[in-house]
Order: C-alpha cells, then sequence, then structure tokens
C-alpha cells in the first residue's frame, strides 16, 4: 500500500492548540484512497521542523507529502498554490527567532507550485459541503518554511510525488479559547481534511 | 406544557438560503426545558414581518418568544442585548422597501432590553464547545424590527415573559453560495440554538 | 457664544495612544458654527469619568456636549445613535475593573437615543470626502458609558440640548505602533470632527 | 537623467474608480531621486494589459518599474515581495474573461521575487507616517498578471533593474461610492507612493 506522510503543527503565538495536532491524530493509521497516512507533529521552530519533516520523509519513504497548518482568522479550508523562499514575517517561533526576510535554500528557486491536485480538493471540498478555496499565500512563517522544503525535496529527487500544504480553520475549541477567530467543528476539520486526502492520485 | 414561539426569516438581500429556516425546521414540535417548541418563518418586509409576529402570539400565546436571525459576518452564536426604536440602514427589505430612520413604534422607548438570560446563554454555549458572545446590536433592519416589536409587545402587556433574539452565523451551504462568510455547519447551528433554548426558564 | 464641550480620552488597553486627544488639543478654543469649543480628556475609568464629564458640564454650562472615542478597527467617522445602560464587555478600564452587565443609571432607561444630528453629520461627511456612517452601537466600554451619562443628564434636566458621542478610526501614527487597525492621517480625524461640529444647531 | 515608468489600472470590478490613475496622474513627469516618472494607466484586461506594458517598457526603455494596483480591503501600503506565474481567482477582467489557473508565461518560473527594495519601502513608509507592511501575495488577478510580465522581461533581459507592484488602498472617495472598504486619502497615497519611488536605486 502507498504511503502518504501527514503532519500538523504544536500550537504557536497566541494559539494555544493546535487543530492540526487532532486531525492529524484523526486521520493516523487510516486508509485512503489507496494510501496509509503516517503521520508527524512538526514543531513551530525555524531551525527544527524542516529537518524533523525530511527526517520523516526519509524514515517512511512516502508516496505523497501534505502538511497541515492553522490559518488563524481565514473561514474556509484553503490549500495552498504556491511556497516562497522566504523566512520572513515578524513573528517569534516558538524558540523565540524572529526572522528577516533570508532564504530557506540558498539558491532556490523564488517560488515552488504544489504539486497536490488543489483545484479538485476545493471543488470536492465545496460538493460536500465545506468552504473552500485556493490560498495564493502561505505566509512567510513556519507553513510556507515547511512546505517549501518539502516541495524542494520533491524538486531535487526529481521524482514528483504529490506534495503540499493545506491551511485550515480554527476549531471551535480554540475560538473560545482565542476569542476572536473564525471557526469551525473539530469534526468538520477532521472530515474536509480526509476529503482533500481523497482527491490525491499518483498522476496528478 | 408551556409554549416557546420559536421564529426564523425566510432569505434577504444577496444571501439565496437562510440558515435560521433550517433550524427552526429542526427544531419545531421538540420539547425543550419544559417547553414546546412552536415554529414560525417571517417574511423580510418591514410592513408586515411585526404584524405577522404579533399575529403568531395572538395565535400561539407563547410563554417565551424567540427570534432567530442571519448574521452574516459574524462568527459566534450571538445573544442580543437591545432591540432599538428605529427601521434603518440602507438596505431595502424584500419588498424594495428603504427605510429612513422612523420610529417602529411612535412614543415607544428608545431601546428595549431582551429579557432571555443572555448571559447564561453564552457561558453555557462556550461550555458545550460553541464560541458565543452576547452582542450590543440587532441592527436597524429587520431583526431588530422583529426583536423590538416583541419587546414592546411584552412591555406593554405588563407580563414580562421571556423574550428576545438570537442572531447565528451563516451555513457551510451559504458560505459555499455566497462566497464570502464565516460559517458553521447546519447541525452546530441547530445544537447551539438548542443550547440556548434550554437556558429560559420562567423567572428569567 | 454658545459653548460646546468636547471630550477626547486618554490611550486605554493595548492602544497607546489615542487620536482622539490629538482631535480635542487640535479643536480647543476655536469657533464653529457659533459655538465655542471648550474641551476635556477624560479618564478611561468606570468610576471616574462620568464624573468628570458632569464636573466638566456643570463648570462650563455648555449648549452642546460631543464625546469622541477611537473605534480601533473601525474605517469610518460614526456618530452613535444610542447609549444603553450598561457597563459589560470583559475588557478591564485602566483602572483594572472589568465590568459584568450592571447598569449605569439604577432606573434609567434601557437606550437613549443621540441629540445630535447624526444623519445630517454622516451626509455632510460624505459630501465633504469623509467616508461616514451611523452606527448602533458604542458598546458597553467607557464610550457607551459617558455618553449615556450625558444623555441621561440631558433627559434628567429637561433642556433638549444637542448631546451624543462620535467614534473615529485609528490614525496612521496609531495602526503604525499597533500594527493592524485601518486608519487615517490625524490631519483628516482633525477635520472631519470639525465637519460634524458644524453640523450642530440649536434646534436639533 | 534616468526613466522611471510607473503604471495604475483603470476601474475594475464594482470598483467605479480607481485611485492609482490619481496617483499616476499626480507622479508624472515629476524627478524623483534621480529618476524622471514616466507614466502609464494599464487596461484591467488579461490579453492586453501585459502587451501594453511590454509596449511602455519598448518606447521608454526605463531603468526602473513600479506597477501599482488597487488592494479594496487592505488598510496599509503593500509593496509585494513575489508574482506567481498563474492567471486565476474567478473574477471577471474588464473584457469578461475568467482565466482558470493557467500559466501567464508558458515554461516560466513558478514565481519571480521583487526587484524593488520592497523592505526599505516599508521601513520608510512607516517612518513618514504611512502604515505599510511586505504583502506576500499580489493574487492571480491582473495586479499579479502585470507584475509577473515585468519581472519575466527583466529576468530575460539578464539586466536586473529594480522592477515590482505596489498596492494601495482604497481612496476615501473610492469608499464612499464603494460603502465598505478602508482607505485614504488620495492625498496621503500620493505622497505615500512618493515615498516608495524615492526609495529606489541602481544597485538594489
Amino acid at each position: 500500500m502507498k504511503k502518504l506522510l501527514l503532519t500538523g503543527f504544536e500550537p504557536f503565538l497566541n494559539f494555544k492548540l493546535n487543530p492540526t495536532m487532532e486531525v492529524v491524530k484523526h486521520l493516523d493509521g487510516s486508509s485512503i484512497n489507496g494510501y496509509e497516512v503516517i503521520t508527524r507533529v512538526l514543531p513551530v521552530d525555524f531551525s527544527t521542523s524542516g529537518k524533523e519533516l525530511l527526517n520523516a520523509i526519509d524514515e517512511t519513504k512516502p508516496d505523497a507529502i501534505v502538511s497541515l497548518g492553522l490559518a488563524g482568522g481565514r473561514t474556509k479550508v484553503t490549500p495552498e498554490r504556491i511556497a516562497i523562499n522566504c523566512n520572513d514575517g515578524g513573528e517569534p517561533d516558538n524558540n523565540g527567532r524572529i526572522p528577516s526576510g533570508e532564504p530557506i535554500v540558498e539558491g532556490g528557486s523564488d517560488g515552488l507550485f504544489s504539486t497536490l491536485p488543489v483545484r479538485e480538493m476545493v471543488s470536492k471540498l465545496k460538493e460536500k459541503g465545506y468552504p473552500a478555496e485556493i490560498s495564493n499565500s502561505a505566509g512567510t512563517y513556519l507553513c510556507n518554511h515547511v512546505m517549501y522544503q518539502a516541495l524542494n525535496f520533491v524538486e531535487q529527487q526529481g521524482q514528483r510525488i504529490p506534495a503540499g500544504f493545506i491551511h485550515i480553520p480554527a476549531s471551535h475549541e480554540l475560538a473560545i479559547e482565542h476569542g476572536k477567530v473564525p471557526s469551525w467543528s473539530q469534526t468538520d476539520l477532521n472530515e474536509a481534511v480526509r476529503v482533500c486526502l481523497a482527491c490525491i492520485k499518483d498522476e496528478t
């Protein structure tokens, strides 16, 4: 059976929990469209998150890579279109590091498009009753960092496997804690990510 | 058994469906905390919505009155604190009428506080996992209009029964149709309104 | 010459400066439409702001009362339509006090409409090139508190002088400091308030 | 004297005027930091805007290229970090064409970083009192299209001149017309763009 590496993130900034951890836990070990889902939770740390992702890829030899991130403030599930070669944004990671616009990979491409079927994901999500939209920016914080690392790995390796990033809204639980973000139930988030993963095929 | 009159609204403006209609349908005839739920769907029309509400009150002799409205753009369930004696806002009703700041009831109070247990509703919603907050304005469109009519009736009648208004977010279905509003699943909306109704007691 | 009492507020919460202080300073002593402008800056404190306003009214015997407040997040100048008899909102004042839904004046009206010409203010602002809109809620924090105190005084006193509240957007200076609020130049804020004051006449 | 080609756009979608046209008119012919400013207004049309820009470059042989666009909804001046090789977004251009995710330049890079000094622009804007921030997405509509065309030209040509895109907020005039967008005075917009252009130097 093919393997799909699915990653979430630990909590960060003033978000006291991260619904991607719940999604990852919920889908760990499940079988979706011919893929076995293997999961990891990544640190929100510029110096280690990329390495941990690449190590996980090395260990698991996945046939597809999907990373999840929380987009506090967004109202839809948003597969990301592109990762850009830049760490920036003015917010510290969980280790206190604030990047200042430096490249993630020296000499890497300015941008790398997702190799996930982002259009199909959005169509299928809406068909299944979940608001969705392609996003044109994963920011310049850890989400973009991890997405760029995965896509750069895929490009370097020459074998174009499906890889990319999906941002999800806050969960109701997080919204109650945080006070000011749009939210979905965790159940909706779990199911919406499952719908996305079910769109992945070899030939994308 | 006591009776609770629960109203929703038909679709309006550029919202092609109205999730309050689904909530009302879902809860119609149910029994909540000693109240039988009787429902109506009101027109979005300044000249008839108030009359239809007052007629429904006359017909059903309710022990509590709760009206629901869609707040496209809000991310939480928001029990309203106050209705104000004013039709305004620049948007036409479904009959094309645009009010211009006139009173709803000539000589009525400027504002009338909800007699629903709005603080308890918010606490209970959050306890049950639904983001919630008291709202300080139901606007000056049909939602406020209907709320003011109910509270003015209660005040005139002298018997202080629980009465008021609760705004709910868009449903996922509406958000997919409309494109740009935060949303919850219809299931979450249905359940959240049930949680609110379960907070109503005689002595509020 | 008639006297107009114009108040601003000191900084509060995480807003490190308050553009209403600059407006008040800018307009202090000026003569607008037959009114001499007398100004005060009020504390953001539930226990003293109302008293300071009433003392200022007692000292200056104004023919009109206009209070200004910062609405961090709004994009327009918004004359407020109504003040409500409630201190609430979950945010501490500058003295650390968090109110919990209690009335401002025991036995006072639930709501009191502004006696300022709010519609004319909005029309004139737009005519002069400043985005504007009537607001239906001054919240339940200090802005509403001070507005209610002034309107309650006017109602008690029986002499219906023009009195009310105008919320203004953040200034560019504050937006740069704070990071995330819409803003206007201080010059635009100063001029827009002058346009509002010029709409006030005895017979409103 | 060196030449700087500055472009704006005509009105589009439901925005009835475009403040970039005013900025361009205001700065046309001026001399900023050793550059003479030459201007054009581009059509909001996927099939002609790129050609018109490239023709203007061919005619004027500029030493720097800056395109301006309206970002209805943004509250700051936002120099764009990157253009991406994609026409998309679901909105029609002024000729009714709705793209569906196709590349702007077949075989072009996925993304191309701005060669403007975007960090310096943001610092200088804030220093001068204008809220500013680097944006990580110019979208996939005409703004990104024109930015990508310019950067692709610069890359093909091999001579790395300063080129890129700056999004500006709505003007007060547009906000009054449109109803719901944050805005600055046209004077502020004109001056803020001048501040940006003054940051451009050969060696960036």
